[in-house]
């Protein structure tokens, strides 16, 4: 995890804390960096309740309740399943009924070929709260590990921007 | 993620696609760092299915079916409970009805505190295969991120022996 993500994280956790918020992560291409990120942070059991790497496109539909005929026609990177995927999660890993308060989301292609039409550093980051859904369109370059770990560092600072 | 953990994936990522199996991971304290190793590896997306990080001990019911009296008596941190979340994570990821082949699960303690009467450091690794669930206890020592790393390391290396 670089520095930036570690930072990120922490001041995520410390704001949900904060709000007595809690938060799930849907991830795809970030495979499990998102989650690990913020389990990282001492005190994240107060606020993280899970997550899950949806990395087979039919888990997006069947864990996650993304639309198939979206699937279908537009394929996995789209910012509308990286919404629906955010939403998915909130829901997903609800406890008694009552969904996570934040859901974040990641989509996108990490290389080294494109996918679904889409040219390998396009990540899509949605950021779900209980009274709306943000999307952001990301243009990563690098290797699939630098494309990963900038797009999981986003995620974050995106999640904080828009919980804060 | 260490040397020692990509070059387990590495060796678990080309086993399985020799073998034509898929797998799905269920993590608790590692948080997404088995599955992220796994996706970290070119060709990973012919194997991996995904992964649930069930971080809140709920989860380890309602999504991966872990039996809730068992949780109540034991806690989370137990070897029973790894075998069912290897278990219930291979079915989780099944696509079309048919199950994931191989199911990988963690579950312990990073500390900085016991928890359900369980030193810091005690972790259970299960791998579930379709003929058969695996078990192990590791007693690992350092702080939370070293511990979290080890188990990584540790959850591919006994996957690897248990599909070799």
């Amino acid at each position: 995890m670089t520095d930036a993500a570690r930072s990120a994280a922490r001041r995520l956790v410390e704001l949900l804390i904060a709000r007595g918020w809690t938060v799930a992560v849907a991830e795809s291409l970030t495979g499990g960096l998102v989650t690990a990120s913020l389990v990282s942070i001492p005190g994240a059991s107060a606020c993280v309740r899970g997550g899950v790497v949806a990395y087979a496109t039919e888990l997006k539909q069947s864990l996650l309740g993304v639309d198939a005929a979206l699937l279908g026609e537009e394929g996995a990177v789209h910012p509308e399943v990286a919404r629906q995927m955010a939403e998915g999660v909130r829901a997903l890993a609800g406890i008694g009924g009552v969904p996570a308060d934040v859901g974040i989301a990641t989509t996108g292609v990490a290389g080294p070929t494109t996918q679904y039409g889409r040219p390998v550093g396009t990540v899509f980051v949605a950021v779900a709260t209980p009274t709306a859904v943000h999307a952001e369109a990301l243009e990563l370059s690098g290797n699939r590990a630098r494309i990963r770990a900038e797009a999981t560092r986003a995620a974050l600072a995106i999640a904080l921007q828009v919980v804060s």
